[in-house]
């Protein structure tokens, strides 16, 4: 999938790289899911640009932590960095074939689509009214997570999508938002989307 | 790892067996992530016989679903069965490398320990004080995914493990929760179990 010729060696922290390559991996679940429950090419083909980023990641760990091991002493504690790279790489590869029968129009078998729906317990994608309040804040200012339980794991706004928001990031009006979260907070989220709920909890 | 030898053909419904395929390569991944956060060798081995379980149950619904397919059209549905099983399964390979790391004693190196404290945020392992109100009550009573967010996956009572405990399950003194959820609620379970906080929200 990757374009090995275009990898070139980096010096980044090891560290970094290793969280950076943990958190999209997990991510990748949700969006894979989520893509498979909404039928959404688009966010699919997001899956398969974070599976090409996320091997280009792995790449340039490997050669971050062959380049810092010295001696023995050295291999064996770094081993570990290597090997927790290795089941993120894993668990990326998996986001990537649910993503992949998306984009193949495979997975329409009503069984399939049953395990999808148990998934729809803790994901849920909702658009922002005109007159919701979410509309206008950014995320920093709306504490979704700490308020709610609440993350916001992708927007789409117009035809692009922001995976990962950052806190800085402003929500719009119309901005397609794909969430995660315990089903009290999925509610809560919908109601403050759709605009039935103009007040977020304290 | 899986013993071929013992797996025989029994005719399972295929959704049960991906339903049950599914949630439990998810709950893996938490588990092997709690056992390297806290150290624990014993968890990291239900980890491990998990995978099994996986394995086997992957076996059975590949069978169960050979059985089932006639004609090219039931393969074309089914085939998305299949590879959501197989994504399912990697999932659970990459929650058993983490978990090989902790019994090896792998993994101790800064790095990994500060990618793993990033985990911490949503998982917590707390012991009930025999003070707490959660003591002598029922998962189903309690709702703690209801109403705080919170899920229960793993309890040690004495030295036995249960793993993704059922709803009847009462709740002990000195029981050794996990638990994963948002922030909000982590705290609010870990005031409950503590006996900090002796009611609990509506």
């Amino acid at each position: 999938m990757v374009k090995l010729g275009k990898i070139k060696y980096k010096p980044v922290p090891v560290r970094d790289l290793l969280i950076e390559i943990k958190d999209l991996s997990e991510l990748m679940i949700d969006l894979a899911y989520s893509a498979a429950l909404f039928d959404s090419k688009a966010l699919a083909e997001e899956v398969l640009e974070l599976e090409e980023r996320v091997d280009t990641l792995a790449y340039l760990l490997d050669m971050n932590v062959m380049i810092a091991v010295r001696d023995a002493e050295d291999a064996e504690h770094l081993v570990g960095v290597s090997a927790v790279a290795s089941a993120a790489d894993k668990i990326s590869d998996a986001a990537a074939d649910i993503a992949i029968l998306v984009i193949k129009d495979i997975g329409i078998h009503p069984i399939v689509r049953q395990v999808f729906e148990k998934v729809a317990e803790h994901l849920i994608r909702v658009e922002i009214n005109p007159e919701s309040i979410l509309a206008g804040h950014s995320l920093d200012e709306l504490e979704l997570a700490a308020r709610i339980g609440v993350d916001i794991i992708a927007i789409r706004r117009n035809k692009e999508w922001i995976i990962n928001p950052k806190e800085v990031e402003k929500l719009e009006r119309n901005d397609v938002l794909i969430a995660r979260g315990a089903p009290h907070g999925i509610d809560e989220l919908e109601g403050l989307a759709r605009g039935t709920i103009s007040e977020l909890e304290e």
